[in-house]
């Protein structure tokens, strides 16, 4: 394979960062030192999972008058989504705040971030789903995982689904890129395992990805490889939710976040944009699921998934490609090769003599 | 060896960074963009090495009107220096620019770093050495590395000596951090050998230290692995300057000044340090002479020092402390055992239990 160069390009990195067990104390003056006569509330987007908790919005520094908003996460963010949840802050008045806080997973760091520029440039999410086409910067942003793998928290994309077109896209902007993110391996303490392993796989299979790809350069590749190393650690070690492994995580995942400026992903990801777009699985689980079934394409990585999904004893969805209608079939293949630039990264510009319409839903029939 | 957490820190980024072979043509264009009628000129600090080379400064965008300051690179910078020429831009009518290109190694950098703050902090370079102690942002700075390895091109630092007082301290700030980084592996083909080599060692050797030190973190650690796996793919590589590992160097430079924010060096910088101050030796082939005579402390890091010397054909300095008087040795000791920090990391609080005077004089002696 010929490796070729990405091409020079010009990567806008997280402003700051806090790293560190209990970190997330410190949000409440991050908070509060964004606050000022002009702009005198919060905006905090939580993560629905923590509405049980119930001093989570104070314990991050709202008080009040500031808008405490709850994110659902049962499916992946929307535009009409975000623009509802924009037209509820107008509404409330609170369309100029301090700050915008996003604690949660990819969705609602996503969501975050989609809000943060929407609030400055007006106009509709839609509008933006594409690349360069935020105008100008966002109310300033502090994004706070509670899981990790999506690398969410370091990237300039914040991925949101038109309902009305079917465009699975998000807003890539330097603007995109949170002001400020806080990393705390306390707080993934009690994800569920299944999810605790489908999200920090994402971190590994884009990496995975983009090492494997003809489109490279050296940055791109040593926080790749940094990312699949500890993605290693975590998922071959004896358990990969204790301390250590869950703050090796946190830090794969921002580092996987960071190698995403530069590079490509490869053949998995389409197949499991597909499976979202057709049949609306979360992108961490049909991440797995595709990787599951990628034995030709990825075989040493395909060997060690296996070996990381036994040891941590995970489960994954089986059969979700079962009893196809031609429809179905037709949509999938549709929905996988439209993403051109990872499949020519993956296979070259001839993908299609690889991927052949057979070829796509045998692959899919395996899932 | 007990593990101990370095702490919870804030961390600033550089703001963007450009990466690849031929990125310096992209610096004209940054630098047309900071100019506006309040802040028509540029100010352009280039190592002098390049003087002889007559169109540098014009194809980094510099025009007339714009200062252009060649920088000395037979001292390592002093805050006499600094002041010297901040006064020298308050003079020509310089002193707000569009902005600060840094063009030339770890002096050169450290030096745009050092006059960036000052010319928006008024006062003299003596004043800010130390933690925190800049009060508002510098003038916008561009840093465009030529040789790699000392990471200040992504540090919160810039090293200066007070020829005064003797203190060689930077201005630790969260200010002194590069608004733009060009990393370009072009620009570090003419670099003589041996330099190249001491400078990029410069990343091995902190990265080394900290990976053996006992206060640690998860993302410091990170960084600092993979940027010793680029150091040994550089320096055990057949060519240590062919593009691939020029190319390679220079990222891990950025990484290892990226691991420098969370992270504590050990032995040798002290030791380093020494040599320096004493004896005026710049600060990477000091640190190089040093891990040579650490095979103690570091033996696996020494002997993979000696194979990548060998393997690379380099020449280091020898007998630097040969016919030591009664007040050099006082010298070195004091200039040693003062940095208390990276001792304690790599020894513990009873350092000077196993550093004894006699023990440091005769690590010095076999340098």
């Amino acid at each position: 394979m010929t490796i070729l160069d990405t091409g020079i390009k010009i990567v806008r990195n997280v402003g700051r960062f806090t790293f560190g067990q209990g970190a997330v104390s410190g949000v409440k003056d991050l908070v509060a030192s964004r606050r000022t006569d002009d702009h005198k509330h919060a905006v905090f987007l939580i993560d629905d999972y923590f509405q049980k908790i119930t001093d989570t919005a104070s314990s991050l520094g709202a008080l009040p008058g500031d808008s405490v908003q709850f994110v659902g996460t049962v499916d992946e963010p929307t535009t009409q989504g975000i623009d509802a949840l924009v037209a509820k802050l107008h509404g409330s008045g609170h369309d100029k705040p301090a700050t915008v806080v996003g604690f949660g997973g990819g969705i609602t760091l996503d969501t975050a971030k989609a809000v943060s520029n929407l609030l400055t440039n007006g106009g509709r999410a839609a509008d933006y789903q594409g690349w360069d086409l935020v105008r100008v910067a966002g109310v300033h942003k502090i994004g706070v995982p509670t899981i990790s793998g999506t690398g969410s928290e370091a990237t300039r994309t914040c991925v949101m689904t038109n309902l009305d077109t079917g465009l699975k896209l998000g807003m890539n902007s330097d603007f995109t890129v949170f002001d400020h993110v806080v990393l705390d391996p306390s707080l993934t303490k009690s994800v569920p395992r299944n999810q605790y392993f489908y999200t920090g796989m994402d971190a590994y299979i884009h990496c995975i990805e983009a090492l494997a790809g003809s489109y490279r350069n050296a940055i791109g590749d040593a926080y790749s490889r940094e990312t699949v190393n500890l993605c290693r650690k975590v998922f071959l070690g004896d358990d990969m939710m204790n301390d250590e492994l869950r703050s090796d995580l946190m830090v794969a995942s921002y580092l996987g976040g960071c190698a995403i400026a530069t590079s490509y992903v490869g053949v998995v990801h389409p197949f499991s944009a597909a499976l979202s777009v057709v049949f609306g699985l979360h992108h961490c689980v049909a991440n797995c699921i595709v990787l599951n079934a990628m034995q030709d394409f990825y075989p040493g990585a395909h060997a060690e998934f296996r070996k990381m999904i036994e040891k941590q004893k995970v489960t994954l969805p089986k059969n979700v490609c079962a009893n196809l209608t031609d429809q179905l079939r037709t949509d999938l293949i549709a929905a996988t090769i439209k993403h051109e630039k990872p499949l020519t990264n993956a296979l070259g510009e001839n993908f299609r003599a690889t991927l052949t319409d057979a070829r796509i839903i045998s692959l899919f029939e395996k899932m």
